[in-house]
């Protein structure tokens, strides 16, 4: 497993540049078919206390500026706030050295996460692709997925999930079971690489575990 | 299973706004590959009396306004109307609810169908996705998608359609065995978010179950 | 399977038309991957003695005017003719009901091909898009697609063809073992329509016979 | 196995048409998805001393002109070459009749890679599409495709392959476990069809083989 060294000074964003890579994110997923249905939802970090992140309800896909807000990271909920908003903002208060989160559905994501969801976690071996992930220059690594339990409560569910990583060994991302992944980075531009190589990553796993 | 409170108010739509959701919703199917081989067919309600829906024969991946045809919901057919329009205007006549039908061919769809034939229902639980339809607010839901058998005659298949619904709970569509899958919902933007739900969560459902 | 009437009155084209037909083709496969490695060839009978034929050694899926070239269906060999020529030719010989020709490559005519071979023949049978071939009008058809073995040999591989053909119910195309699909119709549209029925089913055959 | 005729006397190109045939090249993976998240890189032969090799750390999709440098073939290292461009440069020097070369990570090379690993080979055998390679004629041929472990010296990695390559029979790529493919021909519009063939080939072989 690659060492993340936690970077507490990344350079403040204006709410137009961090909300560019909001949409940056967002018709990435939407292109590549990772955000079904208005799913998924997109933030990346202005401040130490504020973030750009998506509205509740919009399509990502085609995403517009008017449908990212700037969220306090631990103040009141914003009104147009999604319901996974707490699940970005959390990780911002935990995690100083993340500017930039994505949550996507996608399908391989969405079936391993159910599959390993017993074992709690998914593991990643001996892929060249793990070189993608920041950090990480060797194919033999052993990238270990949390996967939690997935619950409507997302306060509930973003307190459990802080738990968790904070056992887990520094990584990119976690799943949901039966739901989808979520993944960071130092900036936009680190989360897209992430989550094009996760995507590749987690469909190889599917076809090289085979089916049930 | 969301509860669907039948809305008997919808607004009234022009024939050219309906005719431009029936544009959008075949669009999206064919840029999708979901009605190959000019198959498929699209209609949006007007009013109480009149639908507008594809003509027979049109390529839906490429549709033009020429091309849809503005029916009576229990009147004469239509000269263009194709031989699976009473399946959409009989759906309207049995639930005032519904602005909007949609039938495509996804492979998902064909083949799920074909498979759970003998159980005439497919059940989709568990997924996060459930929460895309209207009404779906957690993924501990058990969706039941009734399945017909085929049947050339669309008018004996519509009653058999009909009674299979009345015994079931309200729902967002069925599947027609190696056919494929009808979907509605109150507005075309609905029944295209339903139409991207239903081909993720089938997709991910064929996965799941593996092969034979 | 639906009877095919042998049209002897098929209209004349110019080569500018056939030419046209056959890039509408060429690109439709291109475009689809249906062509890779510049694999494929396309046809289209201009006249009982004419047909317009892609020329050996193009990029399909770009395919241009130049590309093309006005072969004589029974006459001598013109001289920028694929290998696959004599394919396309004696077919116009035998059905004086086919106007256009398709052969593609795709992944599920492959396989299926390969794994079908010692039968001689794959059975589509009981699926709704069966109806997208002119003149099925019922699921309830069982389609025998003949499996020829490959031969480099292609006037003699096109020799077995025609035998194979002629003891065979009139169909709409066959498949060459490891090698790919000919498909025809009446017009060049009605290819296109017949490519993407057979990719279709081809497809879901090799999903519901799942995997060796 | 078809027959390469090295071809000593490929003719010298300048930097700028060698820079157009690696993007050109790059470009093509790109859109295929075959290069996910930056990975990939790609070569062409000027002179036989030179050659354009992609930069380190491009996006390869979205890969411009000052993104290729100029590199010694047998020179020092150019400072914005990549881990990778030995294994580019060492192919150049033993293999005269070598003009370009791709290196990519499409889903079927890195899991047959792995599948395969143990037995250091992938067969191809019996596929028409195995005629898409420049100098095989019938698909009567068994292609052997040397895999290699993966390793992250990639000099040590080169010599490696190059002692496999000359104990192999001459070919047209060979494969790292777990990795991706390298792929060559006489100019890149032969590796254009020669990825664009083993991609298709690669693919076939994973379904046939089914899975595990």
């Amino acid at each position: 497993m690659a060492e993340t060294s936690p970077d507490l000074s990344l350079p403040e964003l204006s709410f137009a540049d961090a909300a560019d890579g909001v949409i940056a994110m967002a018709h990435y997923a939407g292109a590549k078919g990772l955000v079904p249905a208005t799913s998924g939802n997109f933030s990346v970090r202005m401040t130490a206390t504020h973030a750009a992140v998506t509205a509740t309800g919009a399509n990502k896909a085609a995403l517009v500026r008017d449908e990212v807000i700037e969220a306090e990271i631990a103040g009141a909920k914003h009104p147009r706030a999604s319901a996974e908003a707490p699940l970005h903002l959390v990780r911002y208060v935990h995690a100083p050295e993340i500017g930039a989160i994505s949550h996507i559905h996608s399908l391989a994501a969405t079936l391993l996460s159910r599959r390993h969801e017993a074992e709690g976690v998914l593991r990643l071996e001996g892929w060249e692709l793990l070189k993608a992930f920041s950090g990480i220059h060797t194919h033999e690594t052993v990238m270990e997925v949390p996967i939690v339990p997935n619950d409507q409560d997302t306060d509930r569910l973003a307190m459990l999930v802080e738990r968790r990583l904070r056992e887990s060994p520094p990584g990119f991302g976690y799943l949901i079971a039966g739901h989808g992944l979520y993944v960071w980075g130092a900036t936009y531009q680190d989360v897209l690489r992430h989550m094009e190589a996760f995507e590749f990553l987690l469909t190889a796993q599917l076809y090289e575990e085979g089916r049930p």
